[in-house]
């Protein structure tokens, strides 16, 4: 099936799942004392928007192998929780030192950077804590099934995943990365959780093993083209739209892509790596038309 | 009873979990890939000794409750590898800026800041992953009992818990404090995970409701004597026993018992508390002498 030829509007199911996301959000974060100097640095990080990439596909999966999006909710929000605490610390001066982020000053620069940092380990032991209470939700998983969903995404998250990854790319900074090596980074620095959102959200939809299977190498191809197409928006991308500042691989001398291939090789493989993701799911009836569209929009994506 | 009847020998028992402890700890990370900077940061930090006072209070509950400690040991190893973590970022220039921890460099010291946050991220990460896969032990508990557990330890370790008491700490530097504001403030930074780690020994050792109520008030009261102890010993501990230097709460400006109350009424305070954390216990048998032994050495500590 192409996907072209259906009638799906991606923006109102991104913009309807936006809605429930972000509402989950705000009472998990309400839940919190919202007096404390942290919990407002981790609404200030957590709220500022986003594509909330992560959440979507978590829900798109449960989706996909037919369930409602609902049972995978918890989980979402521990994953963009997770997600935003990793921009947090990336974004400290001892890491990648950035001031701007989504088109407003990154959390040490908004607060300081203690409480930057605090508010970084408060949002990923929240995720944590939200997962361990999902099981209190109705209609909700087993606790079994829910010990696996903290397994699978603390190991994506962990020092064999996104930490390792981020630790990568920060010591390759200045040195020239093979192909091979740069894969391999985004792999684990930003592969490990998409592709984690992606089979939490089709574990906790009951699918069988044939469909998670299938939906791990949509989220393991989807997350590769993200970064590359990322890289490719920090050449060529707009400031205004993106919400930071383009041009700033080039300036640390990273290996990006781009940098390894030139741009227009660097779009050819990212219309591979798509094109893979949608072979993946090839077997879904139209219930995995969101996951097709939002591959198809990580390609054109300008932000 | 009194504990000082009875002839349980401290040295001997804590020698004993430490072993155990560590053990457990250097397999957790035999199982990480040994050659990353990130485990290399983790180990450095996690292996540096210490006192171990949390996996030991929370193997020690689960005997008091009539269980083998073994049931308790991934807990035990997940709240040692928090407080690590924990003490990485409390060290970081941003936060408390120690070059100097249990005698050896601080972590960024050691290696670099950006390397020490990811580390701490990396440990906080690893706990929950350790709590995720503990029903994977012989003999261990169910899923259900596993996921209160990490309930119970990320409300501690989080936003409401010991983040909340670190971000008080910092921001209260050069103000003074009322004895009620400090008391809060150490319940939250200590007390909570402290209390945490007991309350997971005698969940996981099937202790009955009144037995978990009683351990909870020991653990509440003990957490609150280490803290005062430590104040204590930052006034007048020997910096070659304690492995990190004193005086540095007063050239901090911080308030502590001992500059709110004075240093005798600090100890008289510090032994009202152990005294009602031990007639907490009083109705246990002597399968609670290592928690009452524990006690006392609070009390007597040089570190």
């Amino acid at each position: 099936m192409n996907f072209q030829e259906t009638d799906f509007n991606l923006t109102t199911y991104l913009n309807e799942k936006h809605n429930r996301i972000n509402n989950a959000l705000d009472k998990i974060l309400q839940d919190c004392k919202n007096s404390s100097q942290i919990v407002k640095a981790m609404r200030y990080s957590l709220m500022a928007g986003g594509k909330r990439i992560r959440p979507v596909v978590c829900m798109a999966a449960a989706e996909a192998v037919g369930s409602d999006c609902e049972v995978a909710l918890p989980a979402a929000c521990a994953l963009e929780m997770i997600h935003a605490y990793s921009l947090i610390h990336d974004d400290l001066p001892a890491m990648d030192d950035d001031d701007l982020r989504r088109g407003k000053p990154t959390c040490h620069v908004a607060f300081d950077e203690a409480t930057a940092i605090l508010a970084g380990d408060a949002l990923l032991t929240l995720a944590f804590h939200v997962l361990s209470t999902a099981t209190h939700t109705k209609e909700s998983q087993v606790s079994s099934i829910w010990l696996n969903i903290i397994q699978i995404i603390a190991l994506a998250a962990g020092c064999k995943g996104m930490i390792e990854g981020q630790m990568r790319d920060i010591s390759s900074e200045g040195t020239l990365l093979s192909l091979n090596d740069l894969e391999n980074m985004h792999a684990l620095k930003t592969g490990a959780l998409i592709e984690a959102s992606i089979l939490s959200g089709a574990i906790l939809g009951n699918g069988n093993p044939e469909q998670i299977e299938h939906l791990g190498i949509y989220g393991k191809n989807l997350g590769l083209a993200f970064q590359v197409t990322d890289d490719i928006l920090n050449v060529e991308g707009d400031p205004a739209i993106m919400g930071k500042a383009a041009g700033t691989d080039k300036n640390r001398k990273k290996s990006t892509y781009p940098s390894l291939l030139g741009l227009n090789k660097s779009k050819d493989f990212a219309k591979n790596i798509i094109n893979n993701a949608l072979q993946a799911i090839e077997s879904f009836d139209n219930k995995a038309d969101p996951l097709r569209a939002i591959a198809t929009y990580v390609l054109k994506r300008k932000k």
